[in-house]
């Protein structure tokens, strides 16, 4: 039941995209076609489906929210394109297909990673629904620009990146994922809330102690696949993480206390939803795939 | 008397800027300092200008304009830090100093772009003085975006690469121009003239034929300045664009045509202010500097 709304608004997110992409045949087209195949890589589209979720736990029709939902994917796929590039990460593949920079080259990389962030703030900007209060649509601008920048995922991938080679503690490595996944999963639950006119500051805050839990509990879960999963399943070589020395929960907690705060997290996650109704049953559902998922 | 006007907004744009981006002790430090080298390192402010000569047209007070002032310049900035990567000009040096990723590295550079775009957005969405009407605040994002992204700067820049060592005739080098740099001197002007509570679309119309014509006799002129200039005076080497074989306008259409070409759009911008009076001074000015700069 749940799950079948969630596949619908992956589908849904998928055809906003597809619509507010600019066609592979717009000029100039090889920029175009490199930011369609960033998109339309096989990603779950977790971010737009938490704000699906967290606009229905609000009573808000999915139409109203395919701009933010489509708006937080652009930001995630054009950090994964500019931190595949070979002076950042580095990567060849990603889920199992070359990364933009292999299937074209570096500079149409860079490029597309931009006009991907631009495309962002234009669909935002162009296409949230008018009966929105436009104070509550400035506020969404304004929540996905700082939560995508130098003092959000932007600066969380600088942070990583000066890690790397280095230990970190327990402390450091959280506030590395705070920003550089945290902060743009925490707006996209935070986007998808404010598609409902009035919304108040404590329903807000709820939400947000929600998306901070499974924003971690989703980063320690994929640390732990890191070493438990194999390549075929996650599309990029096990332990990549560990090989490169780059910190991890399971490095620093152990297996078994990586998964022991994750649990915990997600309990958390569940006990700030506590007093909602049935129609917070998708963001609880999520917490719990994010947390048991396998890949 | 206007030259001190114009002066007085720079120093106006290098404050905002100044006040606007986290200072160079805020975490993760090396990319905020990376953030600062890129926007403070002596550039003329022409688009933060344009936009307070827009605003000052239409009697809007330089303070409800430092917002739009600065964004533009942010993304003006991001786009250098970017287009100097080794993937795309490999540029080491930038108005004689060292570009962003020979000074900082490579990694910095990228996500030091990253993040003065999503802070270009930022600004504009929760700095823009309350006074104008939202949706004229909204249409701004919209047009910024729009002039960012693919259809806009990143195309531009997209056609610039594709043009490399090619031959382009006049139709397609302009195309390039009026993408790469014409749509954010566009935008500069009309966030500008968007500052003036209930304007309408035919001065606003008037304002972009302006726009549009001194972005082309820029362009123009920086061709022509390639060709004449000496490495000193313009901090990179001389001729590079030709020694690269970039198409240029002086290559097409000879020193003298380029030259003509640059008059007659000047004509053109300053034709479209006919009507308009004294406060449209710097607007006037402005064109005519575009065209006759010795740099």
């Amino acid at each position: 039941m749940t799950e079948a709304l969630i596949e619908q608004w992956q589908q849904r997110a998928d055809r906003a995209l597809d619509r507010w992409l600019p066609t592979a045949e717009t000029l100039p087209q090889r920029l175009h076609q490199a930011m369609r195949y960033a998109v339309f890589n096989g990603g779950k589209r977790v971010r737009p489906v938490l704000t699906y979720a967290a606009g229905q736990a609000l009573g808000v029709a999915p139409e109203h929210l395919d701009a933010p939902a489509t708006a937080v994917e652009l930001i995630h796929a054009y950090s994964l394109v500019h931190d595949d590039l070979p002076a950042m990460d580095d990567d060849d593949l990603r889920r199992g297909q070359p990364t933009v920079h292999r299937a074209f080259d570096e500079a149409t990389a860079i490029l597309c990673g931009d006009a991907l962030q631009s495309l962002a703030f234009y669909v935002l900007a162009r296409h949230l629904d008018p009966q929105i209060p436009a104070a509550q649509r400035l506020q969404m601008l304004d929540d996905l620009a700082l939560a995508s920048g130098s003092r959000g995922m932007a600066g969380g991938q600088a942070i990583d990146l000066g890690a790397v080679g280095r230990e970190l503690n327990i402390a450091e490595l959280e506030n590395m994922h705070i920003h550089k996944t945290g902060a743009l999963i925490r707006a996209s639950v935070k986007l998808g809330a404010l598609c409902r006119p009035g919304i108040d500051p404590d329903t807000l805050h709820q939400l947000d102690h929600y998306a901070k839990c499974i924003g971690l509990a989703f980063q320690i879960q994929d640390d732990i696949l890191d070493v438990e999963g194999d390549t075929e399943t996650l599309g990029k070589a096990r332990g990549a993480d560990l090989a490169r020395n780059k910190p991890t929960y399971p490095a620093l907690l152990g297996l078994e206390g990586a998964r022991d705060l994750a649990a915990e997290l997600l309990d958390d996650a569940l006990g700030s939803l506590a007093a909602w109704d049935d129609q917070a049953e998708a963001l609880r559902w999520i917490a719990r795939y994010i947390v048991q998922r396998t890949h």
